[in-house]
């Protein structure tokens, strides 16, 4: 076993200080973790972890997560130094606008990071997400002579991320998995922000894994270079159970106020830099420095990398000898490629004259016919699956025994779900989705949130959509809800009006590869609107679209979403018997119809009609850009009510009547 | 030690049938849980806890939360049969529209139910809540001859609430406290939606609770009433850690489907309802059956009741004929008033000609201004305190060795954080907030929502309001969460303009005593607006004022927030030199303005005045409202970036040049 070399301890000392010299530089940032973390972190990336710094996408690579985002100087220190696209310049210019160094890792910016992370603990789910997409990429694709599916996932994991609850929902579900692909290291430095950890944090952390089913290792000392390789060594031959190794370090280690909060979220100040160099045995002159020995050692991982890819390279050209559909169908998968036709003939799973169907209903028939089509499609609810439809009938259960399964069991853990789909996503080979009420999307918007800013592909279904869901009341009944998704920027909210719509909301979904989607659907059951009489549902791929009127030019338009649509077009029928030209416009994404030329939007939502409606059971907010001035919204500004749907519905007037009423109340309103 | 009497027994099926036939009636709901917990929940309530049917607000009852709140008819059966005001028409009634038994319980709705749940482990944290708020009370009112706060904190979770992040962040920080009148009961049945609890959720709950430092007692049999008040017995005497009692269970015991996810969330059905009740011995007819005795036996608590309050009174007149101002103001707190006095002044805090200061900052000292003056602000920060500017000097630590601090340590846990603040604020006797950065009140959001629909006075500060954070990049720059905030139904989001306004948000906050408030802070200097010049900051009262204008009648209205409000005047300022009629509003709170009356509104925001700019630096939903379908509107509609907090306004358009340019445009197309 290698123990510290003096070259070891300068390599060491190089990811500390450029982390130290960057954060001075940039006069912000946080310098204690890298200079705490830096002696496990190297031993991870120098002695264990397999990577190309020249092809960060090479799909066998270890993966490594830093969940503590904030440290984010360990990570490009470590990427600048092993050869990744990320130079010494890039590190001088960390937490500048435009550079490859923002103030947390970006996935989207800098080669090398394999997630976005500064939230707390989603990175920690993230990894769960990896482990379970790579062992079934591995149950798919392996064969005995062929384990082109052979990497671990690592992350490095702090004190904030074991607190969140989202880490420990993924450990629990990791536990009882049994990830053995899961290999993470405690940063066990003792310190929070509000000082030691021990004012709100004296759980022992080890026990707690422990009873989640982890292996746990340690503690050790986190600067101790063979005791953390023996440990990730130990790690790796536990292939069942996922692995927490606790490594005892010192925060701002070197600072003369290492182990204290000081050092957490600020620079060290000149002085204390230097006292630190001084204290470790570095030059302190010049700034950024990195020994030509260091870089040497670090650098040989750019043939190391490429030769462990080449040797990768040369087990799937075996692979695809012996086994040519498979490896080509593995290789599209970690593409993301959709097989050809896959989305063929879908349109015409709800033909005229289906009996009404609830769009979680129709969501579940289009899943069906979609995993028939689409191997890659992996998912599950929390714990709701008979409620939210998403079972893949004859996919497989993912279970601890079994982890070919295409149908995840999250548990109650809707917040993991998230991130575990992220990770999904991020690591490649499946495309992800979720489910689970919409009133619980308020669980897991920071995942959401952060599948948007990385711009993967993740589809959340959420059924339940509205009041309309009945008895279970307000706790249940998302009013709010659509709007605070539709907030985030970069997420597609779909909320079909049918079954067919559905259908077309799925497609959407999975074609958008560069991004996540959300589908609001019904628990309540809906006409399948006659497609003969109505336009296409193939105007959802346009966001929004006339789905049909009674007279040209319109004088009334009455916009709706979703569930409302139908009772929109009941009062549309009676308004145009009583002689009105009256247009109803469906308009399930706002984020599609919005990015649509002027043109089009203004040829479905013509400016000179401003006798607007619009019907949605939920909040009024953002809807005034398509009603107008003159407008109407028929929606919830409050919460709801427990009863049944029906009488939830009328009773907060979703019915043909009061759309007529207030239809008619606006086109006096706009006639004076 | 009393052992099941036959009259026992059929008390537990006269729970048990009574949720049965509800469910039956309702043709929805969860019978399983209330069939399986009832010999649980009734050795609590029948043999150990301390309340008064009659008088559900009696500040030393013991707290029972049904953290599985689709259980509510074991509850509503509960406070039927003990003498609640919940009549038997009222169980029949049972989530129908308006009833006082909706399908969750609604702590507004229906006397006796101490907090509204149904989204798991939200109850579970407002427990831990209710324990803080209670060793706080007694801490500082307590004497060792009147313990006049002297009750405990249960609560019945379930699976789902254990598997719940929320639920793991509250019982870390519960064990690390050591709050000892916390006894919940886990109501054990290995029954989840999707099956039994082993394809998600294999951990060891015990181990991992006594991890957190939890006393577990248990495995025990939940039917075994003897065993079931024994532990609780036992719990009881251990004041130093919480307890957990695990009771095995099973779901829908009774029904020909116990022990399966059958019976979880529907109706059993005519004939397995019968064929439970045969099997139990319990009438087949009439349904809501409730036999003389049952009745008489489980209404003696109204005596009991009444008795213990009397005894709690006659101690309450000790204690103040003793301490005459302490009890006074233990009173006053348990009502909530605030003291006589407590707002004077503090308009004073921030004199004209006082330094930029960041709204966070003075948020700071306005806290500590109404620390010495309200005594029961309790609050603190998920470990952000130094940042959030939300501590209390020399207000104390409320730490495991003290719990009389008024500082809470709430660990990286904002999403706990939230739920123990409601459960504080439904305990009574404080006021609690919270504090965090903005981006993070996406980890919150549930209990931020069960605040709003509790209608309860909690204060969730949120500082770090927006892009100008700089550095630490888009994960931390906050673009969609006011809007996302502002979507909540009945929370009201204040973001003021400065210093003054920052008092006056306080104030708002404070007083409003049936509602939250989050407060949207930043991290940035901020003018502090000379009041001398510009009108009164008490404007805030009425959501949104005119702050200035150049002369009357204004031509262009620029609407702006926080702290776009002085980069606005400062645009106003030149394009007045200019010679354009300008009115600057700060509209620090929607919803106080749209309460306002329609002439005030008018008279702010003059529908005439079409040419109109708002700035805010987050996303512009919503705005069209107030900006009308000429006006423009000033926002981030992406992600932020990492960069210096100047560098990333400039670089997005908050500057007065940028405002100037947009509002000469707008003026130019209103005057074609």
């Amino acid at each position: 076993m290698p123990t510290m070399s003096e070259l070891d301890q300068r390599c060491v000392n190089a990811i500390r200080f450029l982390a130290v010299d960057a954060v001075e530089r940039a006069k912000s940032g946080h310098p204690g973790a890298p200079m705490g973390a830096a002696a496990m972190a190297y031993t991870l990336w120098d002695r264990v972890m397999k990577f190309n710094p020249r092809n960060p996408a090479w799909p066998d690579r270890d993966r490594f997560i830093l969940s503590a985002g904030h440290a984010s100087m360990l990570l490009y220190a470590l990427l600048h130094l092993t050869g990744y696209d990320l130079s010494l310049d890039d590190i001088k210019s960390f937490r500048q606008l435009g550079s490859k160094t923002p103030g947390h890792p970006e996935s989207e910016r800098t080669p090398g990071v394999e997630v976005t992370t500064g939230p707390l603990g989603q990175g920690f789910a993230n990894g769960v997400g990896m482990a379970i997409a790579a062992d079934w990429l591995a149950c798919r694709y392996n064969t005995p002579e062929h384990p082109v599916v052979d990497h671990f996932i690592y992350a490095l994991v702090s004190d904030g991320d074991l607190e969140e609850g989202v880490s420990a929902e993924a450990a629990s579900l990791a536990g009882t998995l049994g990830l053995g692909r899961l290999i993470y290291l405690y940063d066990d430095n003792g310190i929070s922000i509000e000082g030691d950890t021990d004012i709100a944090f004296r759980e022992d952390v080890g026990a707690r894994f422990r009873a989640y089913g982890w292996q746990v290792l340690g503690p050790i000392d986190g600067n101790d270079i063979a005791a953390v390789e023996t440990a990730i060594r130990a790690a790796q031959r536990d292939t069942a159970r996922p692995s927490l190794i606790i490594c005892r370090t010192v925060i701002g280690y070197g600072s003369p106020e290492e182990g204290t909060g000081t050092v957490h979220g600020e620079p060290l100040g000149a002085a204390h830099a230097q006292a630190a160099k001084a204290r470790l045995g570095w030059p302190l002159e010049p700034a950024f420095h990195v020994p030509a020995d260091v870089l040497a050692h670090m650098r040989r991982h750019v043939e190391a990398g490429a030769r462990a890819e080449a040797d990768w390279n040369a087990l799937m050209d075996a692979y695809a000898a012996a086994h040519p559909e498979r490896a080509a169908e593995f290789h599209a998968a970690m593409r993301g490629d959709l097989p050809a036709g896959w989305d063929a003939g879908l349109d015409g799973l709800f033909p005229p004259g289906s009996k009404p169907l609830a769009t979680r209903g129709a969501s579940g028939t289009v899943i069906n016919a979609l995993a028939a089509r689409v191997p890659i499609l992996v998912g599950g609810s929390a714990d709701l699956a008979p409620s939210t439809k998403t079972r893949m009938d004859g996919g497989g259960d993912f279970t601890p025994e079994d982890h070919g399964g295409r149908n995840l069991h999250f548990g109650v853990r809707e917040h993991a779900m998230g991130a575990i789909a992220n990770g999904m996503a991020r690591h490649g080979g499946v495309i992800p989705y979720t489910a689970t009420f919409l009133t619980f999307s308020d669980y897991m918007r920071p995942p959401i949130r952060l599948a948007a800013l990385m711009g993967i592909r993740v589809v959340f279904v959420f059924t339940h959509d509205s009041i309309a869901l009945g008895e279970d009341g307000p706790t249940h009944q998302p009013v709010e809800h659509l709007a605070a998704l539709r907030a985030i920027p970069r997420l597609r909210v779909i909320r079909p009006a049918d079954a067919a719509e559905t259908a077309e909301a799925w497609l959407a979904a999975l074609r958008h590869a560069h991004g996540p989607t959300a589908l609001a659907l019904t628990r309540q059951n809906l006409p399948v609107l006659d497609r003969t009489v109505y336009a296409p549902a193939d105007g959802l791929r346009r966001g929004g679209y006339v789905l049909w009127e009674s007279a040209a030019p319109p004088a009334l338009l009455l916009i709706a979403t979703g569930s409302e649509v139908h009772i929109t077009l009941e009062a549309a029928t009676r308004l145009a018997d009583e002689g009105l030209a009256v247009r109803v416009v469906s308009l399930p994404c706002w984020e599609l119809f919005d990015a649509q030329p002027a043109d089009y939007r203004a040829a479905v939502l013509p400016p000179a009609v401003r006798a607007r409606v619009a019907v949605e059971a939920g909040i009024a907010l953002g809807w005034e850009r398509y009603i107008g001035p003159d407008g109407a919204m028929i929606g919830v500004p409050h919460f709801g009510a427990s009863a049944p749907g029906d009488a939830v519905m009328a009773h907060f007037g979703f019915t043909p009547e009061r759309i007529i009423e207030v239809a008619k109340d606006v086109v006096r309103r706009v006639a004076r």
